[in-house]
């Protein structure tokens, strides 16, 4: 069973993400077990206090070494696992991808640490810290909802955790291209209509529309994608036949 | 005042993020009001139900179009506004990016629409759906945290919701070099030492510290964003300094 701990000032953010769906189920097949820890409790000052003011000036508060490195250390000792990623989510952390959620999902013991709008005393990057992880070049409030969406995709990629309804959306990723569309009933819908080969039953044909739709859906949107697999040579003349269309 | 309005049918997902910290603070000062909404509740069918097979065969469910195209045009009609952005949280959507983020804090009406594991029909992205968007290349279990990330990192920005204690933590991406290390008390923490430089108050000599650390940083680890901006002639010398510490 994977452990995962939470070190956050807002514990309570987590209980309505780890309390639903798959996060949830996967809890409950003991796949997986989360402890959200409030680190300001390892604080060992009379006021708790985490953060205190950046040496050298300027605005904002640094969070303080003291309260993580002891609790990293007490979630270390009580974790059955030796061997524990420390994970710090923050803009200047490599950027996150499924090969890393792949990486993480082989791993024992997690430690997530979100600081809050605050900065880290980089102390604290140095020497408590594994792996310092970004979602993504956006900026957010706090490192607490970078951890969700870790934990989030590495979660699913445990074993049993995903049933076979679910496991078919491990598709975007896995070909290296974009889903091709999908459609439900009604095949008319107010006028708007489900492409007819689809609605036909041709099993050929229907594999053959998605390939190459899969593969028209990567063209326009995400073309970088294109240059990090191999195709196949049927792959690469559908290709050049989307190209011509786009002409 | 930015209205937000989240379609799901994981609505209790949400109350952890919307319920603390600058989320919170904001809509407390009315600078923005979310509405979650489950669109089981517009399912016109005896079940509510809202997926189903997808034509064609395959694993895995997906959304039919009749519960969303009537939640989103409810939604629409009840707003202020005559303009709505209507974003759909997806793998295969525009990478989401700090300039996407002030794009969309200038929007008076945001509708996310969040999937959760099934696949969308469609004609809801052709027909209701204005962005797509991916927070990121890595496969999470639904739209909802996507969702929550978008909605962060916009509501921060939008005027007054971020205080003179947070607005630092902007620099990430506003001077497009990743941030300098931090230091707080105490100087010796357990023997790891803060930098001279900080301790002694010469504040043209930190100043330019900072400025050497946050282009070091961004060479070891984010090469990519130097070549996005224009280096003051100031630091092209110091970068070529710290280059041939490197060689």
């Amino acid at each position: 069973m994977m452990k995962i701990d939470v070190l956050t000032i807002f514990p309570d953010m987590f209980s309505g993400v780890f309390g639903h769906s798959i996060l949830k189920k996967a809890a409950e097949k003991s796949a997986v077990q989360y402890n959200v820890v409030n680190f300001r409790d390892y604080a060992d000052n009379k006021h708790q206090t985490v953060d205190d003011y950046p040496y050298g000036g300027g605005a904002g508060m640094v969070l303080k070494p003291q309260p993580l490195f002891d609790a990293v250390a007490s979630l270390k000792e009580q974790a059955d696992s030796d061997k524990t990623r420390v994970i710090l989510l923050c803009p200047q952390g490599k950027q996150y991808d499924q090969k890393m959620a792949e990486e993480l999902a082989s791993e024992e013991h997690l430690i997530f640490v979100c600081g809050h709008y605050e900065g880290y005393d980089e102390r604290i990057r140095e020497h408590v810290v594994t792996d310092e992880i970004s979602i993504g070049d956006y900026v957010l409030t706090g490192g607490e909802l970078g951890a969700m969406v870790v934990i989030d995709s590495v979660v699913r990629l445990l074993p049993e955790v995903l049933g076979n309804q679910e496991s078919h959306m491990k598709d975007s990723f896995s070909t290296g291209l974009l889903e091709h569309p999908h459609y439900t009933r009604p095949s008319d819908f107010r006028g708007m209509k489900v492409p007819e080969v689809l609605l036909q039953g041709n099993h050929k044909l229907i594999e053959e529309w998605r390939n190459k739709e899969a593969l028209r859906r990567t063209l326009v949107r995400r073309p970088d994608l294109l240059e990090k697999i191999e195709l196949t040579k049927e792959q690469e003349k559908w290709l050049n036949e989307i190209k011509k269309e786009y002409e």
